[in-house]
C-alpha cells in the first residue's frame, strides 16, 4: 500500500470499500444525533454540525465499528456510542485550534471554529460536543442488556478524555512545555495521553460493547496502544513531509510552535522505523486473538496507518 | 427572614446550620473526587481546584442533598453526583468568565481563573470539570441495584447541561442578543435555559436515585423550576443594588453589557414582586406532595432565595 508524495494513500479497493462503508454508517448515526441546524438558537446547532462534517477520516468510529465487526456485534444501534466518541474528537479540535491554544486558521482545509463562528461560539461548540457526547453513550444501544455496559463506557470515556489519564491532561503537557522537554519518555507521555486514550478507548468501547471476554479486551488494548502511538508518529512525519493540500494545514507548524516531535527527536528515517517496529507489535497482539476473530481488517487499519508516514 | 443593604440574608440559625451541613458534606465529596492538586499535570489540577473551592454558595449540591433528605434517601455516596452537578456548574463560570465570553476578572471576590492560570488552562479546567462531572455520575452510587438509575441521571444532567434544551442553549441566547431582544418570553427563555435548568436536574436527579415515583418528580420538578426562575430574578435585582464586596463582582455589569435583566424589564419593585409570586408557586408545589415528605427545609431553601433580593 504505497503512499504517494501529498501522504495520500492508494490502499487496495476492497479496503477502502471496507473504510468507507464504517465511515458511512458513523455519519449517518452522526447526522441522526446532532440538533438539526435550524433549531433555535441555531448559531450554536450550526457550529456543531459545521465542524463535525469537516471532513475528517472518522478514525476512531472506523476503529469502533471495526471492532464490533470482528467481533460480530451489529447491533442497529451501534453507530451511536461510535459517533459520540467522533463528538468528542471534534471537540478536542475545536478547542485545540482557539487563539489562547494553538491558535490555528486552517483545519482540514477549511477555516476553523472561531474563524467562522468566533471565539465565543467555538468554546460553546465544543462544550455543547463533549455534553451531547454524554447524553448519547448514556442511552445507546438503548436496551436493557446493555444498562451496566453502557455505565461501563461512559466511565472509560469520561477518563480517557480528561485528566490525569487522558486526553485533556495530554493537551496540557503539550501546551505547557514546548520545547523545554526533550526526552522519549515526555514525548510518549504527551501522545499516549493526547491522541492515545481516546484511540484506545475507541477500541475497548466497541469491545466492552460487545461483551468481549478478559483477554479479547486485553489484546485489543495492546492492538489499540500500537496503533495510537503508530499514528502519532505518522502524523508528526506527516507535518514535515506533506504538501499544505494534503494536510488541510500549514505543515511545519509544530516545527515553528518549537513542539517536541518525533522527527524532531529521533529524525524521519528512524521515526518510520519505530512507526514500523510499532505497528508490528500491534499485528502481534491481534495474531494472539488466534482464529475465533476476523482481524483482517483491524491489521489493515494498521498498515494503513503505517503507509500514510512513508 | 431579613436581608441587610448588602444582600447578605439573615437567615435564622437552624436553617444555616442545615445549609453548611449539607454544603460540608458536597465539599468532602468535591476533595475526594478532584484529581490531587500535586498529580502530574500539576497546572490543570491546580486550576481546577482553584474555581471548584472558590467559595460558592453549592446552592445546586444543597438543593441535590436536600431532596435526598426529604426523600429519606441516605446513601453513603449520595453526595458524589451532586459534587458532579456542582463541577458542571463551576466549569460553566469558568467558560463564561472567558474575554470572549462574558471578560470577567473577578467571580466571588477573586480573579476568575483565565487571570490566574491564562486563558488556555481555564479552557482545558472547564473541560476537564466538565468530562470529570460523567465520570463521576457513571460511578456513584456504585451498587448494582443504582445503575438504570445513574443512566437516567447521566442522560438528564447532559440535556439540562447543553443544547438545544440546557445550560449551553441559554448561555448562547444570552451572548448573542444582548439588547436587541427586549421581551419577557425572550428574557425567562434565557433563564429557564442558562440557570434553570441545571437547577432544576439538581433536584431532579436526587429524587430518580432515591426512587420517587412519577408523581413526586412532576411536584419536585415544579417546585426547581420556580426556584430557578426566583433565583435569576433575584441575581438580577442583586447585580443592580448589592455593593461589589457582597457581590463578588462588579456590580451593574449586566446593564453596561446591554444584557436583558428582570429589573430592566419590570424595574426593580415589580421585579420583587414577580420573585415572590414564583417563590409562592414553588411553594404550593411542595404542599401538593402532602405529609409523606418532609419539605420544611425546601421551602425554608425557597424564602431563603426569596429574600436575598429584598
Amino acid at each position: 500500500m504505497p503512499a504517494d508524495k501529498n501522504g495520500d494513500i492508494r490502499m487496495n479497493e476492497a479496503f477502502t470499500r471496507q473504510w468507507d462503508a464504517l465511515r458511512d454508517e458513523a455519519d449517518h448515526a452522526l447526522r441522526r444525533c446532532l440538533p438539526a441546524e435550524d433549531t433555535p438558537p441555531a448559531v450554536i446547532h450550526r457550529a456543531m454540525a459545521y465542524s463535525v462534517f469537516a471532513g475528517g477520516k472518522r478514525l476512531r468510529a472506523v476503529l469502533f465499528l471495526a471492532v464490533a465487526d470482528a467481533l460480530g456485534w451489529r447491533h442497529p444501534e451501534r453507530a451511536r456510542p461510535a459517533a459520540a466518541i467522533e463528538l468528542i474528537h471534534t471537540y478536542s479540535l475545536i478547542h485545540d485550534d482557539l487563539p489562547a491554544m494553538d491558535d490555528d486558521d486552517l483545519r482540514r482545509g477549511k477555516p476553523t471554529s472561531h474563524k467562522v463562528f468566533g471565539e465565543a461560539m467555538a468554546i460553546l461548540a465544543g462544550d455543547a460536543l463533549l455534553t451531547l457526547a454524554f447524553q448519547l453513550l448514556s442511552r445507546y444501544p438503548d436496551d436493557r442488556g446493555y444498562v451496566a455496559r453502557r455505565l461501563a463506557v461512559i466511565e472509560e470515556v469520561a477518563r480517557a478524555a480528561g485528566t490525569p489519564a487522558g486526553m485533556v491532561a495530554g493537551q496540557v503537557l503539550d501546551i505547557t512545555a514546548p520545547g523545554q522537554a526533550t526526552g522519549p519518555d515526555r514525548l510518549h507521555e504527551i501522545h499516549r495521553l493526547k491522541t492515545g486514550a481516546m484511540i484506545r478507548v475507541s477500541v475497548r468501547a466497541a469491545a466492552l460493547l460487545a461483551g468481549a471476554d478478559e483477554r479479547t479486551l486485553a489484546r485489543l488494548s495492546e492492538y489499540s496502544e500500537a496503533l495510537g502511538l503508530a499514528f502519532q508518529i505518522t502524523d508528526d512525519i506527516l507535518d514535515e513531509t506533506a504538501s499544505p493540500q494534503a494536510l488541510g494545514k500549514t505543515p511545519g507548524k509544530d516545527r515553528q510552535q518549537g513542539k517536541l516531535t518525533f522527527p524532531r527527536l529521533y529524525g524521519l528515517e528512524q521515526s518510520r522505523n519505530l512507526a514500523g517496529r510499532t505497528v508490528a507489535d500491534g499485528l502481534a497482539a491481534l495474531d494472539a486473538l488466534g482464529g475465533a476473530v476476523d482481524t483482517a481488517f483491524l491489521a489493515d487499519i494498521a498498515r494503513f496507518v503505517l503507509a500514510r508516514g512513508h
